[in-house]
């Protein structure tokens, strides 16, 4: 395939640079609720759709958008004042060939099912004012949805995506993962509104940690620092399971107790108070947010995952990077970009460009033919991108 | 300033990697819209807040959602069908001291304002509708914005810049600029909603333009090719300016006569016919979406200009890149990463970060300290930035 | 008190009145939904106001808003195809002496637990959007609502309330009412929108009923056929409990099955297709709509029941004419209507006008004094109205 | 035709009634505003359809919902701090053979016309957000409106109407139309909204007007104070053209100067400071409410002037009343109530039902023919009332 460029690239390796930056929103922050309910209306609107017609039609479910409530939390338990606003936007196909599909209520009930499987004490009747506008998409788009055959890229646009992780993402990203799914499943006073800030200086990492604790658990000051404290000893102790590195933690560092602040919330999210929220603002589909790598700007959540080159491509972008890692020895750093040509099948590119850092010793002129291999393998089983998208085995943020 | 790390970094220079991707969505690209009016808001209620009470007050007007509406386009002029329905959210102060600011009045008018000023055939009584979601931030966050002291840091965040830009990137950039600035003058049937997606292999360079044309300006297809091909002309014309590589011009490649595919709209952008819009989305502050450079993923356009580093510290990176570049001999590409401490004045950065390839036969250790000099410059001044932010000096997309 | 008016009237007795028309929306009516959540509303806030503050705040809720959807209909089963909109829409105090009142949250779960109680197969979570927009009320007004003291009447406003109902009214109002609670239980396809609307010509009364049926209850036109009729005979026997005269029963007459025409519903309201709905458009507060007798234009429902004459006073003057008439003898027709004056204690009306066609060989005058020791009373006693409005003993339409 | 029945009906006059209460909202009062937007919509809607058309097609505009804003009035100008929302409801088609009609925004475009046109001092443009919702009506109606048939009724629904007015009538709307036509005219700081309730009680009307003055043209409660006298004093004048009576005139009379209490707004509606407005629920058709009389509860605003039986029905009730008056010798009063039923043409009712108080020494058998006749004219050209409706002839509130 002649698009398919592969090439060395010199730069200091991540690992090697003095400073290196890496974040992850964790799931309860507003812009990843945003990009959580928007995936799960795409795929509530692709099963559905499936289920009516056998095929899935034009949808982009990639605009939600959340306005921040107010709140008045107490410990022992306070309360939502103003409800949060959540608008569900986007585009979907409403009627077909005779076929009604009520994707407003296929919307909402995604989104709504979405909050209350992440969020244990965010109340989706009352805590949260739903609205839809899914308007009617451009008649032309539509005409890519053909069954059986491999749809065409829908925009001029790229993706992009990398392997290996370095240290410090991996650590970022599986501490706030693993807060979520054992920390808090044992202290329910804390929060999925957990955001991990980690700094590399060298051979230093800091972990600024910010995370929303829960009123209802938590009687006074007291309680609310000794999870603070044992949250940021747990932390320490997970941390070395990702690195050797000196790993600093620092847990709501604007806290000042003599002036009453802490990071109290009722519902677990900032969201209830002053924080508003978008899709495509928060990770990338890698679950980071990485300024030191390139990164695509599209928002990789709530698009369709039949022909939007937004949403395949940096899937597909990482999924090569990570595969190329696993089958092709000597690879120190991977990038993978691949650019669109609107009208065009997906499974042929533009550019699909492989950037290498070989590890010392190899030689990317002999490493070509294995990445040449994976990159085609996975052109031409496009659709099996997704498929994994529709079953949730894959995340986008 | 022990935070500022200067330190050489070796990679292929952007020149001499065989792919690059650079793209700019447009004035009249629902993103861009979204960004424009989000920035335009902050910029009216910082100067009413100036006026009003001599200081600037807490607000974040960086949510603006634009909802596509409906068009039926047609050569000799069409209509739309259903409004672009436009939601302004975010936070403003709207007491203070016993005084009141009517923010949604001021972010009303500053939208809508900013629609008129910028798009020629957009009417914003009729083509859209606005509704307004201000809400009030959280206590604590008022309470940095204290008279007469450097602001301190709202968030633990960071921006990040770089300098110059490649041959590319200037092309792409001013591809844009002049199409809207120069060529729609002289072509009113050029609508605002113009990007340009450039890609270079080695020292090809393709640009792919989608341009949205009005069609009350165009009485048939032939008229429509006819500026279509005056158009990739004048861009090939132009390209002269910025590069001696050779450049390939692509309009509205999805165009199909036969088929009755052109992209023909009524209003001059997208957002008329199915595409959605989000802050945040599209350009980075540097006017440009840049997948082989670090970006951030902060929306710069609509935050507060006075303490959200996610704002400042995107504008101040790419200054103080611009200015080392202009002030320090040797640098081939420079890259500045700024990281706030949340509750720390925004002049003490967490880490400040400066990454250089310089221009053979220099060394990065002789630079230091006039880059050193650059960066402490900015930072002791740096509310610079606030002034030129709310004198419309600085781009934010 | 002097500005009580009792007078003789005379005018030709409803029942021997050639034409009486007499209407009743039945509880799934959209007006009706809308005059329920209102009212809900109100009661839901009056409680939570006397929880925290033990009296009752300024508040209006009586300008809920129904957006009809659109459905679908199936007989065995069909769906929503776009949910419903309702906006509750009024004045609330969200904030009074340092006690924060969440009333948009409270609202909603008012508005929200009225459909579930109320409506069989209308689904609270994905048939409706619910959204709120209740801003605080003039501060004028909120002077009025001190603790231990006749309440000021809010406005210049009036009430309007007549005794007995006559024979047709009272079969149009139980007509419906048992449909809903006696007929619907059996049926289940019997839907909760049945407008009742009665055409008494001499001693012909005409019942034209309008009733929504679900269709997961039906398998075929035959089935919907059968119950149709099986309803038409029941009503025509229950009507002989209220009259004498000859019953025509009408029901559905606008069906026409050739041509594929039932009323058939999703949810058992017509606004789930269509028919908008909106507080003080319906029933006045005696629960009917009969335009040969006086009426209010006021909403009884949603309004505060403190100080708002335009919800009191119609309730007292319903409450008056019916006590009149069981406690005074003689008494054919009698009609109240109560005047306020703005600023003024409700218990002060600015005129309290009486009117009475006595029955033969009675007279006015000495049906007087026991007339006016009834309105007397009354007026001293005038908060029982409010007590009365919040335990939900007096229906307001 | 043999649905039409005349009969005399006895009661006493309403003139020789004691007391006699009548209201009517101005046209700056939220309800009538409400009112006004909608019959704007419904008359441009009508125009439209009938010039891309040549037919006008199925649509309802009856349902405007305006949620009051907050202001800050203050003599010398104040501002509004939030907006008024109006969202536009009702159903309009908006695709029919072909043709597109963009409902939304003809809708848009009449309501903020009307704003323009009959308010000084509230600016369309940050004073108030426009929203809305036209949903497609229910396919069933859709076919009612074919040309060149008689329409057929749409629903089970009466009109009412009366003639002549009272004495206390004709004031009460005349003195609010004089206000806002003369008086308001040449002393701009009286505002639109001017609420009117007259109380008769035997010989001596009071009536107690509520006017809203605009900030802007008062320097302090001087000023204020002596154009509330120049108004009482004005209105005292011009009664005495339209009674005999005594005529008690009190302006604003919940003013309390020593409190701060004066009815100022910034707008010239109290809709800018906590009162919510909604189609339907002010004057009848006849511009008055008069408790008295009967009524209907139909808004006539906004709906269809084809076959919308709730509009045609209440203003033919009304143009019969007043021609027979006209025409036919000795009616004290006269009382037309018209019943529909659905699916009929609507030159064929139900019941149409006149009754009668005849002038002394008149008998109604020997009136019955002359007034039988005004009533089956109108039937017969029935669809004049359509045109008057669409050419703004006739008004609806």
């Amino acid at each position: 395939m002649k698009n398919i460029y592969v090439e060395e690239i010199v730069h200091t390796p991540i690992e090697q640079q003095q400073i290196e930056i890496v974040e992850r929103k964790g799931i309860g922050h507003p812009d990843s609720l945003a990009d959580g309910m928007a995936e799960a209306m795409s795929r509530a609107l692709s099963k559905e759709y499936m289920k009516r017609l056998g095929t899935i039609l034009h949808h982009n479910t990639d605009e939600t958008q959340i306005v921040a409530g107010r709140s008045n939390p107490q410990f022992g338990g306070g309360e939502v004042i103003e409800p949060i606003y959540v608008l569900l936007v986007g585009r979907a196909t409403k009627f077909f060939e005779g076929v009604y599909i009520p994707t407003d209520k296929i919307a909402l009930k995604a989104a709504k099912d979405y909050i209350r499987e992440h969020m244990h004490c965010l109340d989706v009747e009352t805590d949260i004012v739903f609205d839809v506008r899914l308007g009617e998409g451009s008649t032309d788009l539509k005409d890519v949805f053909k069954r059986g055959k491999v749809p065409h890229a829908n925009d001029t646009s790229f993706g992009i995506g990398y392997a290996p992780l370095s240290e410090t993402e991996r650590l970022v990203y599986n501490v706030e993962q693993r807060i979520y799914n054992e920390f808090r499943r044992k202290n329910p006073a804390v929060g999925e509104d957990v955001k991990v800030m980690g700094l590399r200086e060298k051979d230093r990492i800091t972990l600024t940690i910010a995370c929303a604790f829960i009123d209802r658990y938590l009687n006074d000051i007291e309680e609310y620092d000794a999870i603070k404290q044992e949250l940021t000893e747990w932390v320490k102790d997970i941390a070395g399971e990702y690195t050797e590195r000196e790993v600093i933690v620092n847990v709501n560092t604007a806290d000042d107790y003599e002036r009453g602040c802490y990071y109290l919330t009722v519902t677990g999210t900032s969201a209830e108070n002053g924080d508003d929220g978008s899709v495509g603002r928060g990770n990338r589909c890698n679950g980071l947010i990485t300024p030191g790598r390139p990164m695509s700007m599209e928002a990789t959540s709530g698009k369709n995952p039949i022909n939007h080159v937004g949403k395949i491509y940096n899937l597909l972008a990482n999924a090569i990077a990570s595969d190329c890692v696993e089958k092709v020895e000597g690879i120190k750093e991977i990038y993978v970009r691949i650019l669109s040509q609107i009208g065009k099948p997906i499974n042929e590119p533009k550019a699909l460009s492989i950037q290498i850092i070989p590890e010392k010793g190899y030689e990317v002129e002999k490493m070509e033919p294995g990445i040449r291999e994976v990159a085609e393998e996975w052109l031409s089983d496009i659709t099996k991108i997704t498929e994994m998208v529709i079953n949730g085995e894959l995340n986008t943020f």
